[in-house]
């Protein structure tokens, strides 16, 4: 079984390599690296159920598997170059493949213009039989020596974070709940949960600009905190500068900070020289994308919003920070 | 937890990295190629209960997961590089952890002098709850167009296969029945089939000498198919000269073929131009590992163990050749 639904629904997926490369079909891949690059190389295994609620589409998980990873290459600020999966499956069900199948060639395609050659190829993996089970390795490209990291934020320095926060979250909920989509405000947050954009070319835009970055994937709160302490600095944050759009609001009117602990948004969150707001703005509009300076970095530890601080951290809860000190 | 668990078990086998490189801490890893280098990528994905018995312990499913991969990359010249690990685990069991973590280092430890700087680091990856299940996606590299591939068996090639056959089937079949070590000859039998050494050193020392290579990892005659095929050529093959131990041959008194079809073997098979074979013998000495010349490539297709054609091909049984021709 294994060589015919690989042949058949993923080495279409490889094709389009150099002549001294290799895709599926031998013990493993050869990639050629371009002179004066690095190799960023991140994996994320994704399982029904627990990383997709029941019911999500083969096309969206697909997409989410693959989305996942290169939001992670486009907070290093790298050129996609080439991904991997291991694909662990209940049965062999064609349709599923195909749709599954789709939904990487689809991804790969949007992202196309951000890699170095025109495309983005899977150069291998494997099969095997068991709960269902996604986990991709992908392979990014960097200039030697500037890639973006967590652990250059410097006091003074601003905090942007790109598009909306909150609406994976919503999304999520609304996925969970089993809730069709009511509004163009609730189909957007669908979409938003399951097929997320990777920003890559925001991470690349940012490369010898952003003085750290990282990408939300666990909640605004808890991705910046990582990026504080690398650094080991701390953060002023607004509410008011939030992104927040209406309908994350009313969903989060009970608890003004659900959008910024919720995760699943994939947006960047990064520190720039205050000099360099000017550029970034401009960077937003070739984009077309929108950039909210949120708050500024600061030498005193922690993170406070609007002067208050935050002080529980409960990573097990999956939630980054959850309650505001008492004062 | 997530976090705890990697910081203890993983991030101690990341160490070592030059100071422009970067493993477990960020978004991804950065890894600089060597120069004139090309990138060889291999993924494996191994499930409890699939593709280890029960009962095996957690250093010999790590060690063996790394394993295949190391086999993998071996069978294409490459030195190991670095590898990624997606682990899903059911629960944080320290003990198991620890031991797992083990698993990989011992092995890492041992293929480090085949590695171009002296360690093989684990430069990343994911934790994930769900039923065990471990991927690590293996890189190495080699010199640019030195790779060792499958399609180059020419007619009149010498076909070899290091070390012994079937003594990871007989392995297998063992440590399904439960079945205590009751001999040295037993005992050798379990060590192949839980700690395969993966034939690193030989697959280095083939580049530019063997005309094509893969990895035994489904049965010696299903992986040199892929071998025939790729390069459209055949084989005469001959019994008496197969590497099988003693107890392998008793093993498979009633089906002599057994050996030749039993998978988790992780031995290399590769052909080789006849001028060549003192080479071979030359290397087989210096690693102090056996080499034996079990046939000649043909140009006519096919596979033939003293002049009988095997006919009968059953892919999905999980053996490779399962039968000869009636004649």
């Amino acid at each position: 079984m294994e060589f015919e639904l690989i042949d058949r629904y993923f080495t279409p997926l490889s094709h389009g390599l150099a002549t001294d490369e290799l895709g599926i079909g031998d013990d493993g891949a050869i990639m050629t690296p371009p002179a004066g690059h690095q190799l960023v190389v991140v994996t994320d295994t994704s399982i029904a159920g627990v990383h997709f609620p029941h019911g999500t589409s083969a096309f969206d998980m697909a997409w989410k598997a693959l989305a996942v990873n290169l939001s992670d290459l486009a907070a290093m600020g790298a050129h996609p170059a080439f991904y991997s999966l291991a694909l662990t499956l209940e049965r062999y069900d064609q349709a599923w493949l195909q749709d599954f199948a789709s939904g990487l060639a689809a991804l790969a395609q949007q992202v196309s213009h951000q890699t170095l050659n025109g495309f983005l190829p899977l150069i291998g993996g494997d099969t095997t039989r068991g709960l269902l089970s996604i986990t991709i390795t992908a392979h990014g490209w960097v200039k030697t020596g500037s890639t973006l990291r967590r652990n250059g934020a410097k006091p003074g320095d601003v905090i942007f974070v790109s598009g909306h926060l909150g609406e994976g979250g919503l999304g999520l909920q609304m996925a969970l709940a089993g809730q069709q989509t009511e509004s163009l405000a609730t189909a957007a947050a669908l979409a938003k949960l399951n097929r997320p954009e990777p920003r890559v070319a925001l991470g690349l835009a940012l490369v010898d600009l952003a003085t750290s970055a990282i990408d939300i994937s666990d909640g605004l709160l808890a991705d910046l905190n990582h990026i504080l302490q690398a650094s080991s600095v701390g953060a002023e944050l607004n509410m008011l500068s939030m992104p927040i759009t209406d309908s994350v609001k009313a969903w989060s009117a009970a608890d003004p900070i659900k959008p910024l602990v919720a995760g699943d948004d994939y947006e960047l969150c990064f520190t720039l020289d205050p000099a360099n707001i000017q550029r970034a703005m401009q960077i937003s509009a070739q984009l077309g994308l929108k950039l909210s300076r949120i708050g500024v970095v600061s030498d005193s530890l922690g993170i406070r919003i609007d002067g208050k601080c935050l002080t529980q951290f409960t990573e097990t809860s999956g939630n980054g920070f959850s309650h505001f000190a008492s004062q």
